[in-house]
Parts: C-alpha cells; structure tokens; sequence
C-alpha cells in the first residue's frame, strides 16, 4: 500500500453553524465546500490546510454513527483518511496482513471519493478510511 | 493566524513496540525517530505521511497526560497540531478572541518544536496544538 498523504480528518461536531466560525474566525481556514451525506446521515462542511482537509460532520439523525459518537465520547476527531492509489488492493492487503475490515469493498463518500474504513480494533484505536478520488460521473 | 499545515497528529498508544510495527507493516509508512519527551512523560515515534507526522505517544508514567487520556478514552488521537508563523503572536490573538489557553507562552516539545496548547473546551473538543520550528541549540 502507497499511501501519499492525509487526505483527511473527519471531526464529529454537534452544529456546523457553531463549529464552522471557529475555524473560519479563529483559526483562520475557509469553508468551501458544505454537502450531505444522506446515507451517512451527516452533514459534512470541508477546509483546506496544507495538502489535508478537515471534514467536520454534524449529525442529521440520532441514528447517525456520528450522533453516537458525540454522545458517547463528546465532540472531537472521528476518523483519519489516507490517500492511497487505490482502495480494493489496499483492503486485500491489510485483509491478508491481519486487519479487521468495516468496509470489504469501497463505497462512494464525500466529495466524490472511494472509500472504505478499516476497524479501530485493529488499528491502535484510531478509526482509519482509505481513500481515491472516485470515477468522475 | 497563518496555518500553512497540519504539522502533526499526535496519537496515543499503549506500547510502542506494538504499534510501530503496524504503521511499518500495514501502513507501510517509516519510522524516523524515537525520542523521550521527559517533563511530558512520553516516548514518541515519527513517521512521515505527505507534509503530516504521525507522532505515537506512549506514556512513561500512570501521572503521563497520555496514560489519563487512554485510561479515559483508550487509544487514538489525542491532539491535531497546526503549523503556525509564530506561536506566541498566535496566541495572543487567539485568546483575544475567547479562545481559553492550556499553555499562555510557547514551550519546547519533541523535535525541537516550539508549542502551546488550547483547551478542548474552546475548539469542539479537538485538543489543539500551536507550533512552529524552535530556535536552533
């Protein structure tokens, strides 16, 4: 497995409009991109810094695996995303090396990219996505 | 504030003969450096991932940060680092702003870094570090 950078942080916040002036304002970052996740049940609003985004995601529904996360551990980072060259290969490999899979295959995620998560069980507690842009449409 | 990068990630872990192997052997990424950070009672390890360090952080001591938070929370991020052009002007600006400060001046931290922490509760959660190259020795 390549993996050339972060491509992401995923950060669970409870309200994008009280989360996003503190990185605009304070930190500093601009929002350019806000867009939902219906099957996630998120809403997610993305920064750039460096060759990394920041990916905050704010819960639509109680049901959301990010609602559950808030509740059970407060706000804070969620997940971490690396860009690989090329997710199946990178799952059949971490498969093969031992690793717990959430995702056996990838899956369309925000901003058009392939992705796929690999279980913190298995990965020292960090919940981690593979990630590639996906085909354009 | 100018951000250029996410400097680091900062991660705790409980061992790091445990864990380097799997950021070696999974993620195929290169540990550089190990080195004992004492007044925060830590080992770390680095590993470089595009302009990003992963640093892994296991607690030397039950009285580390580290061992309270993965007591707390068990293992994963534990803070983001922001790669800032000046630690001190940063936080001066940030308090302006309502931002509470774990660290009102810049320390030394690993890699010769200077740093400053701000509190969870002003940030959504993400414990946050300023920093910037130190001054040579």
């Amino acid at each position: 497995m390549n993996i050339s950078h972060i491509e992401h942080l995923g950060i669970a916040v409870k309200n994008l409009e009280e989360a996003i002036p503190y990185y605009e304002k304070v930190l500093g970052l601009k929002c350019y991109n806000i867009e939902e996740v219906a099957d996630q049940k998120v809403r997610t609003a993305f920064f750039k810094v460096g060759d990394t985004k920041i990916e905050l995601l704010e819960p639509m529904s109680e049901e959301s695996t990010i609602a559950k996360f808030i509740e059970n551990r407060g706000e804070g980072v969620h997940h971490v995303a690396f860009a690989v060259d090329g997710v199946a290969n990178a799952l059949a490999e971490v498969e093969e090396k031992g690793v717990r899979l959430i995702d056996k295959a990838p899956r369309g995620g925000a901003e058009g990219l392939n992705i796929a998560f690999l279980h913190p069980k298995s990965t020292q507690g960090v919940l981690t996505e593979l990630c590639e842009p996906g085909a354009a449409k």
